[in-house]
């Protein structure tokens, strides 16, 4: 009974006067800002848009984007944020996928969708999110704004599809993940409460959206604002003095940062002696806190609030690991690597491959159970009757529960690596190189082997100027971990590894690159 | 996708030695108290308990009661707190309204439901959740701890209905409210959530259930608790000095009290000197906090935190006035008057007679739209779409909204009188009467008349060894009212007005009493 329109309603009905949106294009009060989406929702109703229909966006993050994505929503429509990284055959796919479509843009992706749209079924219209001139054929958002609220039939019902978000199209087929008003009100709801510390995100704050909106950690903040009330500000790109400049200009005191881009922030301000004083959230996620860059956020950031926290598309939100363990304290050193706990209303289970339930510090697949997990694949029953099973969502990431209660994460169920009948997971392996100091970056993969099954592979790439050999590396290695993990096998390569969309390590890249190179036998 | 049984798995997982239960009787931890659900809900199943079952449950508070409640629910049947002060004739009617179902009692009960079954049809079996001998053809819990948990063949849907409160039972029929897993998650998250403040509701505490289980305010906090794993102990009534006992023995941080016992409360304990350290936290509901007994609690309880809360049956939590707004300050004086403001994830609306929406400050029903809100009233479709229309909750409930976004409640809309033309709100009129210092209680309704529609009339209780005539108390009205809402009529009483259950004054009572007596003109 309660949609993502209604979160905006409360929100206008308790704090009217405070910020929705600031910066460089003006401010906007969430009584405005409702106004605005009510207007262009009518105009997008009068375009032809119909509920259920889907409206693909491709921009860069922007205030308007951010507008016109709860216009399509009061409207009744489904938002589909693509992947902006996404290459053209991947979005002609993705496209394609939502069987009929709107399409928005902003100047930067105007002309990749004229060059796909010969190869794309039913397109009703066309949207610019942009800045600058509008392009021929595309309504622009001036226009939006004169269009008629009344239009507006009604409400849509909390189990309809408001987002459709499209994942994994680097490692196979892109699946769209489709997210009702519930289970998105219901992850906010839940994000929104573990912000409620003694500095709580409220309506005085301004979260800077500079991470991609078109994924989910960023994209589901884009609620989360709305259900407090606090302002939103935008950067197209992460960029580090741009960052800086920008946080300090609209006094941002909450952000979202994967933990490399902490890094590089960190770096910059202790080299430059800049400061950015007005910041006292952080919200990370995607891998743990090195304890080095945890040192280096508290000397540069004083007591800011570190949540680390980890989900999915499919699931939402599943665990956080609160700021009261980002400390370096020997007692958190090990709580420091985990994910944290469950979020209230989510309950996690680590099933063995035959699906049987293991017990605490046993390593199997992460299953999750919450009013926040998706209703399933669009178009795609096949592939949601298998990550929807048996009332769980099946994860595919390996991990195991600590007796106290916290989710390490130790892999992908797909990365793990079975060789003479040992079940090896390749980030331990990845850890234990990762502490060489001549290392940069590393990738572990299992290879066929016709002896042992699979062999654990490494792909090393040095620091500049170091060099290393596979005995060497594999030395090193064996005071860490068990012999039997240790790579058979090491490739040290010269270019960076390539990165995931989203700037993880490219493991499917790897391994099929790793067929045509020459094997550095032990 | 998340129940009410994965919310006891989760804390489990988590706190597992965490103290679910503590009391006289011994304490139970989570992970022993999930191991007792289990086993009785094996054995309910075992003597023919199906998925839908209502269980009646007519106790009063004690800890079997708590775990018998959470196997039923394990069980997959539905939960029917039947309102242990209700009169035979009411009970007979609700069992019978349940069509079909199974009894539980404690032993203040077992010859109440003894005496009514010969007009109870369909009833499938006796449980017995009390003290002393299992009475003839009852159930006893210890063999129901023998059951087989494996009997439990699944989970129930989020969407299943988990509980029925009835309620209203003294102003016309009881309607049977309907509650979902889902429903009732929900609405624990948003308190789970309120409670996260500086000294939070945590795995630490524990919470005292001295207020009936069979009424809403109390029972969600079986579910709180074991969303946020602390522990939970129980009175069987209220009563000041064995309150003040129980909590000191037990190191109770927890309460939920109406302003009237919090007053009695404070009193005792400036009386007799004692005091109670261990109270943390305190919810209230069903009137604002006089500043007096504000006045008091600070100085009893020292920085306790006070939570109003304002929520129904069928609304579930509505809105919350948290403890920063519970001083003395000049400021808050106005606020304290209010209910505060809606809980995240709860929309409210203000709206007239013919259902149009009204601004800030003007006086209408008000709507209430939330994923807490129930399903509906048992086998009552007429009562349903009444109370559930436009996609909106219509509380019955008179009040308005301030600018600030607080809600102040006036009245229920059925006591408002319409006394030439006017719209008068009982409640402004008794709070006018209420402040002459020789008033105890007081009640105002609308009394048929020719030529003014309606006319204001009270029912007035003077404190002992006080006398007031009507020309003294209209008096002191004018300077509190305008003089349209000044009574036009005054009845003096000797004896405290009637009451209903949950201790508010029975106005339905006193209108049909008042056809009766003799009015004292003007």
């Amino acid at each position: 009974m309660f949609t993502l329109k209604d979160l905006v309603r409360r929100t206008v009905l308790t704090k009217r006067h405070c910020y929705a949106v600031c910066g460089d294009d003006g401010n906007l009060t969430w009584e405005q800002f409702q106004d605005r989406v009510e207007r262009v929702a009518g105009a997008l109703v009068a375009a032809g848009l119909n509920a259920g229909d889907r409206v693909a966006i491709m921009s860069l993050n922007n205030a308007i984007y951010f507008q016109f994505l709860y216009a399509v929503i009061w409207a009744g429509g489904i938002v589909v944020p693509i992947n902006t990284r996404y290459a053209p055959k991947e979005v002609e796919t993705c496209l394609e996928d939502l069987d009929g479509c709107w399409l928005a843009s902003d100047e930067h992706f105007v002309t990749l969708l004229r060059s796909l749209e010969p190869q794309v079924h039913g397109v009703k219209g066309h949207f610019f999110v942009g800045k600058g001139a509008v392009p021929e054929g595309y309504t622009g958002f001036g226009t939006l704004l004169e269009g008629d609220a009344s239009l507006v039939a009604g409400d849509p019902l909390t189990t309809d599809v408001a987002l459709i978000f499209y994942t994994g199209g680097t490692t196979g087929q892109a699946k769209g993940v489709m997210l009702t008003h519930q289970q998105l009100t219901y992850a906010t709801q839940q994000i929104a409460a573990a912000f409620r510390t003694d500095k709580p995100l409220c309506f005085e704050d301004r979260y800077l959206h500079s991470a991609p909106m078109f994924h989910m950690a960023d994209g589901i903040m884009c609620f989360v604002t709305a259900m407090l009330g606090c302002a939103n500000t935008f950067m197209e790109r992460f960029n580090v003095p741009e960052f800086v400049e920008h946080c300090n200009r609209f006094s941002v005191s909450w952000i979202t940062l994967v933990p490399t881009m902490m890094k590089a922030l960190c770096d910059y301000l202790q080299e430059t002696g800049k400061a950015i004083p007005s910041i006292k959230g952080i919200m990370y996620g995607g891998s743990p806190m090195p304890r080095a860059t945890l040192a280096q956020i508290m000397d540069v950031f004083g007591d800011v609030q570190l949540f680390h926290g980890y989900g999915s598309t499919e699931g939402l939100i599943i665990t956080l690991l609160e700021p009261k363990y980002h400390t370096l304290d020997e007692k958190n050193r090990r709580l420091l690597e985990s994910v944290g706990k469950p979020f209230h209303g989510v309950l996690l289970g680590i099933f063995d491959a035959d699906g049987k339930p293991l017990s605490y510090g046993e390593i199997g697949e992460v299953y999750v159970r919450s009013n926040g997990v998706m209703k399933g694949y669009w178009r795609n029953p096949q592939q949601t009757a298998e990550a929807l099973r048996d009332n769980w969502y099946h994860t595919g990431d390996a991990g195991y529960i600590s007796e106290d209660g916290f989710l390490f994460l130790v892999d992908r169920v797909k990365d793990m690596i079975i060789s003479g009948g040992e079940n090896i997971y390749s980030i331990e392996v990845e850890n234990a190189i990762g502490t060489h100091p001549s290392v940069d970056e590393v990738a572990v993969i299992g290879r066929p082997d016709s002896s042992w099954g699979e062999i654990v592979h490494a792909v090393v790439k040095c620091k500049n100027g170091h060099t290393l050999t596979y005995e060497e590396l594999a030395a090193h290695c064996r005071q860490w971990i068990a012999g039997y993990k240790v790579p058979k096998s090491i490739d040290f390569v010269d270019d960076p590894l390539p990165k995931t969309p989203v700037g993880k390590i490219n493991k499917a890249a790897i391994r099929e690159a790793q067929e045509k190179v020459h094997l550095l036998e032990t």
